[in-house]
């Protein structure tokens, strides 16, 4: 739009910015400057916010564009100011796929005259006035040149700024509403980067996840669990309110250095190994492990769940078993020794003689990264959408960031899950990568002061924006210590903690809904693990576990405020055993107390966020424990609450209208 | 490097980086993650700090690389974990310019290999060990490969590897350093971006500045002050201690709507105007005001404080009056309104009606853009090396972009110094544009909360490494509230503060050292200004606060700590009147203790951060007021001060050994 100088007496980048005044910077959210894609999930807003401001006292007008990508025209909306050169806007992320935002801004050369021009009538300079109307009739007639359609509009102006009414007309409310919606917007500025938003389907961002073991399912006396026994677990899954089941990896397990009960290196021979050992003679990654059923039984599972308004997750371990096809059609994608042998999973001293890693730096990568894609294609073509990845930061970030892309082009429902149990800037770095959801180190943190920090190492920092934590309880590699004493009240405390802080958690059942404690002798391995033999357990016991479950997820479908875990807000409550926060969504607000002292009665007063709540110091308000349907009468800021762990370790709260 | 699969499964930009398993992110020092510079002065050492991991168990080699811009080599040095996936290494800015660095990273197989066989040594399985001794060898053959030159010393690391001594070989430091010194470095990262760093000389960051009016430098009786008298002014600002001379304009007046005493729109005819309201029929922004004396007189000026050691900073004010020579030679430069007249600055309802602003948007930009540098480089060749700019911020920021940058190709002496006083990103932006100094808020920032915020808010952010403060304890447009009393110990806290906390300091004399006080009633400025009127005074006289001053200034110039501002360390101290700070700089160390209660005495615990003095709690020093030569054994953190104001309000304490 700039009329510029033909001359060439600076470079052409000075040529094109040298008018242009207006600074845009720090736009916000955005991931690593906009590197990688902020997440959000579909339907959610995303509030956008930048420093826009120029040299000098003229009034800037800054515009949010955004678009879904491949959209020919971005969509726009002004922004407002926020203070301190702050400009704020927000807009609705309605479908799944990839989004962009940016952020432009330019003088707003009418809005200022119409500004200063109001303040002018207060000084009643009447020749003064007399020229600032003829400055503005001169801004409305290139108005009307630069958008020839309000030519009669224009028109209209220039007479009321001509006529006897001419200092109201110029400084009207109407007349603004015409300059804002016809900016002249020379000299414009556009900030440098665009904004990727990656939007995910709903369950990527709340979900409830309940994890056993395929082996494990057969009634008591059956030795080996199949696809149709797990089909009969789903109806009690789903009563329990879980929306993912996952499990372990279904192929054909290697004999080569297979491993016995309890991690053993010499198994007996009717042992059936780690599941994690993929690959035999009898197939490898897209095969299935003959006793657990067929491929078409595993589609019916899947089916099965999926009417019950669950998804199947299936486990993609990426390693090998020496048994596996791979080993001997591509022997060049592993890590050979000068002994001849390959070289195996280790971190010494530990061994993992029955895993052998792919090697990410083979001069054959490109056939390697297709055809470990192409076992996901084959699953998603079976009707999988969910993945869990397991040890995915022991594989190349690279080949994670193209290899999620791929799938998102084409299959933008599937959601992963990073089980990466490592650093936390190699955790950060998956999720930038592409994964949906990660697992995180809820499962150690257990103290009011650990929670609290962690929940601000997640939130209040940029991870915020890309990292979803994913809170276990346990899983099959950890059995807690905190768990290990089996008791009650702990487990309910665990879980709870996990449902309501994060929207996304999940479970290792049935050990962890029956209380199953036993470890490994001071490690936190379960003992007699079903990753290496095959258990049974009674799936119709009911306790008062599985009741508060079945309700907290109940609770969690009902209340969105729940299903959202960037919203949580820590409350300060005197009493170091109690942790209380609060979520608000849409207007659902969620108060959760939790007494982390599984032993003993506490008691304290809990400070209530009432600007959150839309609440004045003196207001009344119910709080309904939605889980003994108990309500409380609490007014203002301060009030108090008491909690036996042996009735229950939490209230969940409702907070309602008097 | 990496040898590439020939095929093109894949497009150029993963064929290129699909193997490369590190991660480089968040590499600091930069502003704007690059976009900016990095601030530094000549002989510092810049540290810089990189996130740098791969995947899996592999050790990681990161180098930091670094040269002056133009050079071609990059200079090289090791990076040193320290913690949490972040590395550091630092390097000497040895020279003023510009100067770049960049980090890069990449697995190192061979101390990967190293460092396992030396765990594995533990474990004592022979035969596992015998292969990694031929593991190792082929390591070392590699690298004799890669680098020809070390073909002597690889053989006889293979032969040590294959004698009987090989363990022990194997796991040697000489190895080690052999195995550092000669890295394979195969599918290197590096970081995206390239961060640049401007180094400035040393009074860019380190400067007492004086400012006067010539035009007062006279001695009483006679009327308007000359260069002459200027020059016999030097010896005292000398011996006060201060480098920079800083003069507002000195170019011819206008007589169109000439200021008048106390800002007078009616002056009597022998009223001498602003100095700001530049241009008349005698010349304009190149030119000298008669009355001043001639362009040779200033040269003289210029000449005579450089021998003192001394600068002279000239004011760059972009304004015109009405009778500047550009309103006829270049009217496309300035605003016109309908009724024929210029548009002159004001904010409504502020009016500066001798004073024309340039306007940033005309078609003839490009060539108001190298007038107006051209003014600079005039005066760059009469030997002026500082400038102070008024009101940058009401010019273009591109325009300071660009016109600093060229003046810092060839002139990269030349410091400018930022007069905005305006809201804090739009002061940021102009330091980001490449003003060396910047003026700022501790104006007005008199209790210890604010202090204490605002050195937060300049130190511990990204301002840090852009934005230089000059703290100024008053201007010719600003005579302080807090000053207004006249109360001398008032005036030595308030020079204390700006002398100590910041490195570039500045006072508006001799109203300052005089203590004059007189205001426009209700309002910060003074009371018969030298803006708008010729004023004499005594120059000879001395006082407390001059003392103050030549010790002061003595003090700053003999330690190195207080040379620097991003050394400022808070010191507790349980009194809301006391503030006391740290400055540490290679073994220099400055503890300043401040009453800020300018009327009572006060006492209180300081606390002492033992860490930063290299010292352990129990521990004995001596704290030196270098102002009174009182010395004052003290032990451990906690130590009581007690400072009455009547006395001295403050103590500068240098901190010795017993």
């Amino acid at each position: 739009m700039a009329k510029q100088d033909k001359s060439s007496k600076f470079p052409d980048n000075i040529i094109a910015t040298g008018r242009n005044r207006v600074t845009i910077e720090n736009v916000q959210p955005a991931v690593d400057g906009g590197k990688y894609p902020v997440k959000k999930i579909e339907q959610e807003w995303l509030v956008a916010e930048a420093d826009v401001f120029a040299d000098g006292h003229d009034m800037v007008t800054a515009v949010l564009m955004y678009r879904k990508q491949g959209e020919k025209k971005c969509q726009e909306v002004n922004m407002q100011p926020v203070g301190n050169d702050r400009w704020q806007a927000a807009f609705q992320l309605t479908g799944t796929g990839t989004w962009e935002y940016c952020v432009r801004g330019f003088i707003d050369h009418p809005k200022t005259w119409q500004h200063d021009f109001r303040k002018r009538l207060a000084g009643n300079d009447t020749r003064e006035l007399a020229v600032q109307l003829q400055i503005g009739i001169q801004w409305i007639a290139k108005i009307a040149k630069a958008y020839p359609k309000t030519k009669t509009e224009a028109k209209k102006w220039i007479d009321n700024l001509s006529g006897n009414k001419a200092n109201a007309h110029a400084g009207s409310e109407e007349l603004e509403k015409f300059l804002t919606q016809y900016p002249l917007g020379e000299f414009e500025t556009t900030y440098e980067a665009i904004i990727p938003v990656i939007v995910h389907r709903k369950r990527a961002g709340f979900s409830a996840w309940y994890s056993f073991f395929p082996r494990s399912a057969a009634p008591a006396g059956k030795m080996h669990g199949t696809f149709k026994d797990c089909e009969k677990l789903l109806p009690r899954i789903s009563k329990l309110g879980f929306d993912v089941v996952y499990i372990p990896p279904i192929h054909p397990i290697g004999k080569a250095f297979r491993k016995g009960k309890n991690d053993s290196l010499t198994p007996k021979p009717d042992e059936p190994g780690s599941p994690y050992a993929i690959g035999s003679p009898l197939g490898g990654h897209k095969d299935i492990l003959p006793e657990l059923g067929t491929l078409d039984d595993f589609k019916k599972l899947v089916k099965a769940a999926n009417k019950s308004g669950m998804e199947v997750a299936m486990d993609f371990a990426l390693q090998c078993s020496p048994d596996h096809p791979y080993v001997k059609e591509h022997p060049q994608w592993f890590n050979w020794r000068p002994d001849g042998t390959i070289q195996y999973a280790e971190n010494p001293p530990k061994k993992y003689q029955d895993v052998l890693p792919l090697n990410f730096e083979n001069d054959d990568w490109q056939n390697m990264w297709l055809e470990l894609k192409s076992i996901l294609d084959h699953w998603i073509q079976q009707g999988v959408t969910i993945f869990r990845v397991d040890n995915p930061h022991t594989k190349s970030f690279v080949f994670w960031e193209w290899c999620l892309a791929e799938i998102h082009k084409i299959n933008p429902e599937v959601i992963f899950l990073s089980e990466a149990f490592t650093r936390p800037k190699v955790m950060y770095e998956l999720a930038k990568k592409g994964f949906h959801q990660s697992y995180t180190y809820y499962t150690w943190r257990n103290s009011k002061q650990e929670l609290s920090q962690y929940m601000n190492d997640l939130l209040n920092t940029e991870a915020r924006e890309f990292f979803r934590p994913n809170f276990w309880t346990n899983t099959h590699d950890i059995n807690p210590y905190i768990l290990q004493s089996g008791h009650e009240p702990q487990f309910l405390i665990r879980y709870f903690l996990a449902a309501t802080l994060s929207s996304n958690y999940g479970v290792f059942g049935p050990v962890f809904e029956l209380m199953v404690n036993a470890a490994v002798p001071g490690r936190e391995e379960y003992l007699d693990s079903e990753k290496y033999e095959v258990r049974h357990w009674d799936w119709e016991k009911t306790n008062k576990l599985t009741q508060v479950i079945e309700l907290v997820n109940k609770f969690r479908n009902e209340n969105e405020a729940l299903q959202f875990t960037n919203n949580y807000t820590a409350c300060h409550i005197d009493n170091n055993q109690l942790l209380a926060f609060l979520k608000v969504h849409n207007g659902n607000r969620v108060l959760c107390v939790v007494n982390l002292d599984a032993w003993n009665k506490q008691s304290g007063m809990v400070n209530v966020p009432l600007h959150l709540l839309g609440k004045q110091p003196g207001d009344k308000y119910v709080v309904h424990d939605l889980l003994t349907g108990d309500k409380y009468s609490w007014q203002g800021e301060a009030n108090y609450v008491e909690i036996d762990p042996y009735r229950l370790p939490f209230h969940l709260f409702r907070i309602e209208e008097p």
